[in-house]
């Protein structure tokens, strides 16, 4: 219509508003993406205290090895993996992820029990969504993976909250998860190593839980995206996978992104039972058909090949942990509530104020990157997590005069 | 528990049965994906006929250009794509799309415009989990492309029809929409040029049933992956990025699958409102937190630099419908229902015969594969559906003497 009159416009803009579509509030509810948000307070921050320290999104802060990027671009400028693939993804990377599965548990995975995926977060989309639909509950812990909670919230599937407390070192108890419990609990979904307290759930208290959701019916959804990180000699993260049955019970979920420094590529893998990821086949070939083909190729070389390099990150991650304790054990006010793979959950002395703030602040003025602890769950305030994998110990000992010298 | 007894491995059983975690019912209900069934049945071809002829999925009968083979394995193998990336995709991208979508519409679209997505199956599920949640409705066609109809069905969001005719060259008529409204519905979703029956819709019919979505307040999803075999010199598919306010009804989808022959590097497009582009952002977030770099940057460099090599295959699709079109004209029996940029609907001669059935036998016996209707709505059983793009001409040619020689 042409715009002539104040009436006009009025009615213009009536109609516009009659007409225009309508959004999922689903989705219009949920926060803006939380790493986004974090980076650009660093941008405010004006170099006075050295470099900034980006301990915000868990990126390796080391580069993929020269094998891998040389593997990676073999296979991509390969006519080979132009085509559409398998949904379930490339054989050679199911059978030898089964292989590494199994060794790592001392279990036998078979190919049939790996699906590939676009990263971990896709893993868990597939995940939930093949444990529960709108209207059901999966429980998550409190702190939790923002995704998991995004994700879930934006599937319309409710999320119960298992509360995780410091004292218990953020490891969840059968008593805390008895209470999270209603009757349209569908799944529980755990984080070990942890994001964002970087705790180590310890094999039987895994064991127990499975033991609880194998007695509820409910599934075990387990991430283990930070498992190539734990303590040099640790064992097997679990004995799950030895257990009679875990099929109908367990979905274990995996990253590429952080062990091989390949988050920019997107694999992660799911395992489950043969019956279980014939149905998350169906969720994958309407998500995405299949996951992209040529780094799935590459991994496959890589898997076995670069064992030794990812030992050697494993201990490198080891020195950043005591360097952190270190600098952490010399400060006032500050307090190492709970240290593991990849993250730190840190105690802020600023009693009462939120992290967000804390965090906002500690980007502009002391250059230092970290997310606040309410983006993991309302409860914590009290907490920022450091993603410390990704800085050299150098670097993170610059965090002790930069904290000393912090103030609000 | 130990089995001795009879008693005691029915208790067993029903220990198991008790415990076993209960599966999404959205999810076992869909029927396994249709590519992969339809594929197994050429396994079990004999080849007395020659080779298989493969028109079952739609994937470019010829390779990707080596340049584009030589891109993509630069940016693979190179340290910069190593890492996340923009959850929107990258910026070289989104602005490169942006511009030659608007050179194709005529339209001025910027790169906030732009989400790229891991694929426009992706895309699909994105436009749909913006516009609707579970409980909501979203019209499809009937035929539809049976990843829609899939993807709806696992996310709760109910499907209407609108029914599509033969006589009508299966293209929707406002009135069928309107039969298929009903209070709930959040969005149209449809495919032009037509992925089963090939029609290329008008961009008349298109502008009034923009408006008609606009009146009704709800979103018109148009997903145009077989954009670029528009015959030549069609001009520009529609006008609807020139109307006033689009992005308040509007978001449309796009494959580089098919034009770059590239579908195992997974990249689709949307192109919406900037507001719809930041809500999309925070769905891809949770999916998939970026879509695979490297093939982005590939891409960037691909869609100026190949635009004459896309030119070409546009020509031979067309040189390749033309000879579907006489092998067609001279079999009796059959009848060629529609046909367009990229597929063909054809009627068998089997009347009342389930076209499962036929596409099955067509598969066994003769070497073809097809998809059969029904794989796109149950009332379709009249139909197969030929992705003649796929073959060469001559290949096609060979058609004739198998068809002619089929018998039930
Ligand atoms: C616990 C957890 N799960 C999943 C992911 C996603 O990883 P990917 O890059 O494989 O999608 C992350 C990444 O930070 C994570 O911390
Ligand atoms: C209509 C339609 N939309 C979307 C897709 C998916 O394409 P992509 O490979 O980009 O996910 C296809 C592929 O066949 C299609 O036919």
């Amino acid at each position: 219509m042409a715009i002539k009159t104040l009436l006009d416009v009025e009615e213009a803009i009536q109609e516009r508003m009659m007409t225009a579509a309508m959004l999922n509030t689903l989705v219009t509810r949920l926060s803006p993406p939380p790493i986004p948000a974090v980076q650009a307070w660093g941008k405010s921050y004006d170099g006075s205290q050295g470099s900034l320290i980006d301990l915000s999104q868990a990126v390796p802060g080391y580069p993929a090895h020269e094998k891998m990027l040389q593997w990676l671009g073999e296979a991509a400028s390969s006519l080979a993996y132009t085509n559409y693939g398998p949904i379930e993804g490339e054989t050679i990377l199911r059978e030898a992820y089964a292989a590494h599965v199994s060794e790592i548990y001392d279990a036998k995975i078979s190919a049939d029990n790996i699906h590939i995926t676009s990263g971990c977060n896709q893993a868990f989309v597939c995940a939930s969504m093949v444990a529960a639909s709108a209207g059901h509950t999966i429980l998550v812990t409190d702190p939790f993976y923002f995704n998991h909670e995004t994700t879930l919230a934006m599937l319309g599937i409710k999320t119960g909250k298992v509360n995780c407390t410091a004292s218990e070192g953020f490891v969840p108890t059968i008593d805390a998860i008895q209470m999270a419990m209603t009757p349209d609990v569908r799944a529980l979904a755990l984080v070990t190593p942890n994001n964002p307290t970087g705790a180590i759930y310890p094999a039987d208290r895994l064991q127990v839980i499975f033991d609880f959701c194998r007695d509820a019916g409910i599934w075990l959804i387990l991430d283990e995206t930070y498992r190539d990180f734990l303590p040099d000699g640790a064992g097997a993260p679990h004995g799950l996978f030895a257990t009679a049955d875990w099929q109908e019970n367990l979905i274990e979920l995996y990253s590429f992104s952080k062990s091989f420094c390949i988050p920019g590529h997107r694999l992660g893998a799911i395992v489950a039972g043969g019956a279980v990821v014939e149905q998350i086949a169906k969720i994958m070939d309407n998500l995405q058909i299949c996951p992209p083909r040529a780094p799935q190729a590459a991994l496959a070389r890589a898997l076995p090949a670069l064992t030794e390099w990812r030992a050697g990150n494993r201990l490198e991650i080891e020195v950043r942990a005591k360097a952190l304790r270190d600098v952490m054990a010399e400060l006032d006010g500050w307090a190492l509530e709970s240290i593991g793979a990849y993250f730190a959950f840190v105690r802020h002395p600023f009693d009462g104020m939120a992290s967000e703030m804390v965090a906002e602040q500690l980007a502009k003025r002391a250059g230092i990157l970290a997310i606040p602890g309410e983006y993991f769950g309302e409860r914590q305030t009290p907490f920022l997590r450091f993603a410390f994998a990704n800085a050299d110990a150098q670097t993170i000992r610059e965090l002790r005069g930069r904290l000393a010298g912090f103030g609000l």
